[in-house]
């Protein structure tokens, strides 16, 4: 059964969710809602019938609309989605879920006590190659995770409100925490950075993440580079994988050699042949398929709300991407040590 | 005019040297020592009369040698080094110069008492490229520096006694004190690691060093990785750098656009084209020549002897080596918040 | 001012034409004409006011359309090109612009005699890359031209009725035609292949095409490697130009040592030092903007009907095109050798 | 047991025999032989016994010597290789054998009477790569070979006296020959070539070589480009290899789809799925050793003399190469078209 949809906002990243629900075969895309009426028909173009709204509370009045996608700035998300999730509307919000994370908590409540969708547009982790590092990690081919470390620099938009970590970061961290079983859920967070321009806020910024079991994560996010890196290296006791994203021909390469205890040694002929050598085990690179990944968060959310069950990235993972981002900033405070995530314990169950 | 010189230590890297000695035209590599005398003598090879030593006191002795390479271990560096020197003999040694920072600023001081030439070997700093660096950002070609981010990341041998900022940073370490000016001098320094194989040492390490400034730099030293990366990222206010030694067809390359505050724009429309822009300026790859770095350093040290002058890499470089590697550890026992780089200040003068 | 457009053929590349001319400012798509319905209406999507067509003479009754891009097997674009034509129709056809070049120069012809624009899709030509490869060579970048090396290997689907020269080659060589001052012109063709398949076709091919002045183009073109490689590569007396379609992070890389007649020598240092050193000169990677080339292509197509004016890819290059392809088939069959090449002298004029 | 060598010809290529040779556990490099004496000893080197020869005659008169290494011009070659011989030495010859295919014949016969190792130093043969290779093809690993592939360009010096086939199709011509099972034996042989700049010799040549069974061989081979290229692909039924020789961190990679004739469709959806995919099989990339082709072949040449066996490059091999050279240049004389390969029938036997 088609689902009818309406797209909230028609700036930079509603043409994509217009684009993607348009050829669904999941979604009818009924609507276009912005409060300038020209900007949104030139988003729908000519010769189509998808009609234009310019205010929120007649959207959320159609009957033909069963869900809304919010592609609106970060601190207009609560209003928006509570008012959709209160007029029984299935929500999808662009990330940040919210722009703190109280305001996104009671987005999940509220979501729990009316039975309906809740998801985050965490676009990475349905690219092709997240959903199969997901499977590789979770088939145990990696074996146990020993460190993650992940690289997303690129000439950014110095941003007036926000710093480098909650621009960048819910990338990184969403697609940690598609991967991890059980979710991202450090030990602690240290954040440190840097405004070398004088720009007001942090621009180059590292987030360390100790995880349960003596595991590590790292995140570097930076806004001042004119080329962009995208890389993340999961070092596991098996083998170990390396996500290079502006290689479309080899995005992920997997080493078949992990380390052992038994690599500890001090004999100079070993440790000689390991420094000449440019790798030690051979290399395996998937086949990953071509799909672009908002056509498959399309379908994940359709399916969940046909199914009763919350998304893969439903908001309580966009509360726990908050829940880092807010320890990274008393991090930053406090002088860069390492400090306690504060986790909210929401009931689990609904939808969202 | 040839200088005699005798090698120390056999194991490792003194074959290294032996080879860069033997065919250096600044040299004359006259004895090799090693308490193993096989070992010297399969270092030398056959149909050659270089001498073989297995008596340090007796190599120091002889009339034929101006300076002695110590390629031993750390901790003996410091005895067979005061020795050399007390008994007039120009010294190079592997780094890290020593195995602390008060034992380093002895050898340190007992060179200048001396008046003799104490030079750290740091390779990396005469390779051809770290030299061009060094051009490039005392030339003001990259303007300012904003961010400096190294990643050096290998399987290692795990080692017992030292953690891997002692293993593989003074690498990274020597590199920023040889092309920043004035050395590197951070403010302070913050360390994060793990060793989630619980081999008893940080395996996998992060360094973070706030310049003064407003810049910071950054080093990821990682033992566990199969797949190499080296990789050093230096952003300035006019061009960015990004250096992959791995890379041996395109080792430098330099972006000719930085970034100011003039992009600091909420425009949509920009922000659109910045994102889906691979990059935003030209690239140039400056051509590099071929050249073993030993055998650049070996011509550095004859110099630097023939000159009475400090070489390039003299020993109170490897000093400051020493001083952020010790604060790393101070850092890292503190839950990795920033500390103080404690300075020794030793008087100027003198040729180490 | 807007002109209407109708799409033939909603097959394998006429998806591609729909979304490209539904989007751009230059034309109204007013109609998708093909004999299955329900194709065409996939191809529209809902809610949409694009008409559908099963008649290819209803389609070019209509008063709404100016000019007709046909998107059907090659056999057939003669024949609905011709009836576009003297319908008053302008037309834009896939490559190749005919299966032969007789009529391909018909279709010339009559475009010529009824003043209206005949357009070949050479989509290529139309990728920011290509244009400054153009670009390059028509501002004496390059110096003078000695050699195009073109490689464009990939994993194809053996046709059964048309070799690797007639399926992939018209790729290179409308690009060589639109580089090339003048156009692609050769002196002579040779063309050798093999069919280790048995397949009934040749289905790896190169063609080598000695060039007016003494320089030298070579395409290999090749259906049976899974792995992809487009690459090709332009030497000149002054800059050598890598193109490598498959790095979008560097697609062109310019050498800025070129070769003359001093570097002979039969010095043995200097031949040494060119040995082992990597490049010589340094290389100048240029920003291309990223815009899709059919949608410049479908401007170019506008203001030629506008300007009225030979588009850059007129009937015409279409014919060049065609004129090497039937002399490579001349060489195949003579067992390589270098067969001249049969140009048909077209009044030149009109728009095509 | 070690041998006693000789190298002759302190040139271009002799000092890497002399530093293979004298680092060999089988030889004992007991004399270099230049006319020019301080030549030799320059590549000798200080305090070593290696003994300077300035006499052929002296050289070859020597008990010590069981075998000389001749690295001198092509064209004198023969004469010292059959002084040697004759003197009862085994002989190794730096490639191409000889300068022409009968004079090399008779260097063959005369190792065969004397029942003499005669080897030709294909260097390329003994890297760990091509071993490999060779490896996989005789395994059975790529299946039946369906094309072979191999483009060398680089900025080479012009020479005055041989085309570009001559200088470095040898390289090519030889891994083909080691890695093809029974050697390279090409039904015939095409050669097509430039001279733009007017040199007086080929710069840019092309070989086509038909292999019995319908694959075929091309080799590109170029002095006038300023980045270097070194890529071999060869696809066959099975698997397809790709060799990139200038990416040391991944020189061989295995793309673990073929092509059968199963893939011949004209479905449109097929097709548009595989030229949309940038891969359709899973790539291995397996692990090479890191060791110097010079050390290896030194060990071959060794073995060959103890076990009284030809070795895996020998005279015959050389042979072979010079046969395709030399059809290259009737070929290119005669415009383009594929010649025959005039194959000399040698007696098998011997160790040559």
């Amino acid at each position: 059964m088609t689902l009818g949809i309406g797209v909230v906002g028609a700036g930079y990243w509603g043409p994509n969710l217009v684009r993607n629900f348009r050829s669904s075969p999941d979604w009818d895309l009924v609507a276009v809602c912005d409060l300038d009426e020209a900007k949104a028909r030139r988003v729908i173009g000519d010769r189509s019938t998808i009609e234009v709204e310019t205010s929120l509370e007649r959207l959320l009045a159609r009957d033909d609309i069963d869900a809304v996608a919010i592609a609106t700035p970060a601190q207009t998300h609560s209003p928006i989605a509570l008012a959709a999730l209160q007029a029984g509307k299935h929500v999808l919000v662009e990330k940040p879920l919210a722009d703190s994370h109280p305001v996104g908590a009671q987005m999940v409540q509220v979501a729990d006590q009316h039975d309906l969708v809740l998801m985050t547009d965490h676009t990475f982790c349905y690219t092709p190659v997240v959903q199969r590092i997901g499977e590789l990690i979770a088939d145990g081919v990696l074996g146990e995770i020993l460190f993650i470390d992940s690289v997303r620099i690129n000439l950014g938009l110095i941003q007036p409100d926000v710093n480098v970590f909650w621009d960048l970061a819910p990338h990184d961290l969403s697609i940690l925490d598609y991967v991890l079983p059980g979710g991202l859920r450090p030990v602690s967070v240290g954040a440190q950075g840097a405004d070398p321009l004088g720009a007001g806020n942090v621009c180059v910024g590292y987030l360390t993440m100790p995880l349960p079991g003596g595991a590590i994560a790292h995140v570097h996010v930076n806004w001042l580079s004119p080329t962009k890196i995208r890389q993340m290296v999961i070092g596991g006791s098996r083998q170990t994988l390396v996500w290079d994203d502006l290689n479309p021909q080899q995005r992920l390469s997997l080493y078949d050699r992990g380390v052992d205890l038994h690599s500890v040694s001090a004999d100079a002929t070993e440790r000689a042949r390991a420094q000449v050598s440019y790798r030690l085990g051979d290399m395996h690179a998937p086949t990953l398929p071509e799909r672009e990944a908002l056509a498959i968060m399309a379908g994940e959310f359709a399916a969940a709300i046909n199914e009763k069950r919350a998304p893969r990235t439903d908001g309580r993972a966009g509360l726990r991407v908050l829940e880092v981002l807010e320890a990274a900033d008393r991090s930053l405070a406090e002088g860069g040590a390492l400090v306690p995530v504060e986790s909210t314990v929401l009931t689990t169950g609904g939808a969202s």
